[in-house]
């Protein structure tokens, strides 16, 4: 049934219209503060149900812009760090009527997919910097630590896990610097380490891999106002961050 | 211009009925046969233009499951160990009219996209098992090794490109034992990564490092019929090569 004085159903006409049908891109924006992973996510129009950040692709559109849009529309940042990471394509990816039914929406009967195949993103974003930012179907936009996020709408759960495991593989490699303030202590540094990977690391030898990197730049700054002596702060070197 | 008379034009007339529009998936299928890296291509019916194996998603096929077809339709392969690898989303890939001149095609004009949206997979096979067939748009299907492969239609040197970066970032994790024989010498184990790497190993260190892995077995046989000393034969430990 197709509610044609409900809001939502001019958003959808338009999708219709002018997306790519039968797909989507799931964003996973992930944010680091107060020494915890956080994820960006959305709760949807007079609901307690949350989801990802997501969005369709123009027609006219490259996949990798409007991932970029969909991003940028919830963070506010101009220039981000994004990882395409998988490709969610099975047939069945939820239950869709039971997810209908909970975000109240009458997009059943409008002339869109009967299945939508997702590609994953994920952002990697200095958390002081976002502004967070709901979009038409969604009334609040907020922070959640890893380890508090709720049952989500759709498939989205499954999606983090995945976003997850992939930045947990390429941590040695990927522009992590994205996610810090420019300047950082080396235990903050062993902190983001450990809470991408799931678990503690030895300080010193930390200390010891993160140095014979040789992409850390020492400042004559200190961080103030710690219990202990105060350690150096440190930079990513230019080349390194891709700054 | 549509040619209705034209073998393909049924082909694509299903194409369109059955499958999702804007999308496709290409595969690389890699295999290694005396000391190189090698990959399938297809020769295009009367033509010398030379592609990947490629195809499209049927409206009730997970993504996964269609890379599987396509792949093993080309190779007689009935288990494969298939990477999703990049989704090639530009909205200008390549130059369409150039290249439908080249293969002599009469899709334009059929209902079909305006453009493709590519999920790229990679299939690492074992060279010797693979059964090379042909498609209904193609005349040849046969192996060709990594550094003679000619211009190919489409952006497929680029899509090559992509799959070699990630299969050579990835190599210490993946399943690479399914490019080998069940047993091989640790040379042979050596030219295969330096093929991927693409860069020579030091014998001594490559040894060392393999060992350390604790993933291989060595069995008591030797191989026979080398102008060296006779080596070991090794295989992966089964938890590794998750046969």
């Amino acid at each position: 049934m197709i509610d044609y004085n409900h809001p939502a159903f001019q958003y959808y006409q338009n999708v219709s219209e002018q997306c790519i049908h039968y797909l989507s891109i799931d964003g996973v924006i992930f944010g680091f503060h107060q020494n915890q992973l956080k994820v960006l996510l959305l709760r949807w129009k007079g609901t307690d149900e949350w989801s990802l950040p997501g969005g369709f692709i123009l027609k006219t559109e490259s996949v990798d812009l409007a991932a970029q849009r969909i991003i940028k529309e919830r963070t506010g940042l101009q220039t981000l760090y994004l990882q395409q990471f998988h490709v969610f394509g099975e047939t069945v990816r939820y239950n869709q009527e039971e997810t209908w039914a909970k975000i109240n929406l009458p997009i059943q009967g409008i002339n869109w997919s009967e299945r939508t195949i997702s590609i994953g993103y994920y952002a990697l974003v200095e958390y002081a910097e976002v502004v967070p930012a709901t979009d038409f179907l969604t009334e609040e936009c907020r922070w959640w630590s890893l380890d508090a996020i709720p049952a989500l709408l759709f498939d989205h759960n499954h999606i983090i896990e995945v976003a997850l495991q992939s930045l947990r593989k390429n941590v040695g490699d990927q522009p992590i610097s994205h996610l810090l303030p420019d300047t950082f202590t080396i235990p903050e540094l062993q902190r983001l380490y450990e809470t991408i990977l799931g678990h503690s690391l030895d300080a010193r030898n930390f200390y010891k891999k993160i140095m014979a990197q040789n992409n850390l730049e020492r400042l004559a700054e200190r961080r103030a106002g710690t219990p202990h002596k105060a350690p150096y702060l440190y930079r990513f070197k230019v080349a390194f961050s891709e700054r």
